[in-house]
């Protein structure tokens, strides 16, 4: 048994332009699938048109929640299957995204794991924004609590200054808007902020510009899939 | 003018596996090209055989010791061309690797930049790695001194346990053996490292085990490409 980590594209109808062959040669091998949600898994393969017999698949959930027994239970069932794939919502399975269980746990039962190439929007991100790509941490979240995520902006900003690492971090779609604003007001004046919105979409950007100039004109990303980054 | 991040294989002979459409597409409307080393990335793209004449193409070094009037120079000369290409020498432009200069000019003067899909070693071993990728840092390499050495790893393999961020470095490949070796004497015995070595190749692996199952077999990673990670 081996397990195929299987990206999947992160923007809409980007499929044939964003994953490489191993990919598809990837899925035409596996029948056994962790996936983050079934629908949208089967909707996945579905669209890449393989042939494939969607309804002679087997597919069980691996979502935050998922307990250990569930996988460990899923290898020991299926421990005659050549390849199970694990595929998480967008981008690369276990990061910033679930599947780091299911790659654990092969990891501890000396199964061998191949992790496959595929759109990550934190790495692309990074490529487009111009910052240090020799030292660099993706953090998650900042804080939801005010005072907190104020502190977090300010250290992280003085960070960047001093050190120079660059610093990724994400936000609830919903609450873009807020956080540029937060950020816009905490960071000094020439500090640079880049906002990576819906990377490989036909509309997404990858824009690096100083506080004081997304000051001027704020972009509208409510509810569009962004990354942010401060860096120099 | 547009700004093409074009990332290139990491292992030989995997370009068809590994390289998804976009990066062909691009390929195949770029004339002028910012690259790591010119003899590499004309042999990266004669391999492909998109059919491009090769002697067509222009080419601009870009490697860690150019200045920024090199690139400055190269956008202003040629303004009318529509797309400029950055290459690297393995991977993700700007990832560990040069690039960001010309992101970052490009950056400051408005150039839309566009980073494609392709292999990372550094994502690669992350998602095979099992370890959080909710939270990680790529801190490049450790020290060359020996008492720096031991204090740093000793201080990441605390902050692992203490905070769980993934922490993922790289080491020169003939010092990858020393590597290992103090990993194994710094680190807790229940520590966990992973190590993914040649990834995308056939003969590659990424494994995570206690920094006392390596010291039992520890396996010979003289001059092959590899990075190195802790977590849990």
């Amino acid at each position: 048994m081996k397990i195929f980590l299987i990206p999947c594209p992160i923007a809409e109808n980007t499929s044939t332009e964003v994953l490489p062959p191993q990919i598809l040669t990837a899925l035409q091998q596996t029948t056994h699938f962790l996936v983050e949600n079934v629908r949208t898994a089967r909707r996945f393969i579905s669209e890449l048109k393989l042939g494939i017999q969607i309804e002679s698949l087997t597919f069980e959930v691996l979502d935050k929640d998922t307990q250990s027994k569930t996988v460990t239970d899923f290898y020991k069932k299926h421990s005659s299957v050549e390849y199970i794939g694990v595929i998480s919502e967008a981008g690369c399975p276990g990061v910033a995204d679930p599947g780091a269980l299911a790659v654990s746990i092969a990891q501890q039962q000396n199964i061998e794991v191949i992790p496959l190439v595929g759109p990550s929007s934190i790495l692309l991100g990074l490529m487009g924004s111009g910052f240090s790509g020799q030292s660099f941490a993706f953090i998650g979240y900042l804080p939801i609590d005010k005072a907190a995520r104020i502190r977090k902006i300010e250290q992280l900003d003085r960070d960047v200054a001093k050190w120079g690492q660059t610093q990724i971090f994400i936000e609830t779609p919903y609450r873009n808007n807020a956080l540029l604003e937060d950020l816009i007001a905490q960071c000094a004046p020439d500090s640079l902020i880049c906002i990576a919105c819906d990377v490989t979409a036909p509309s997404g950007f990858v824009q690096t510009k100083k506080a004081s100039d997304w000051a001027k004109a704020q972009p509208d990303l409510h509810k569009k899939p962004c990354i942010f980054l401060l860096g120099k």
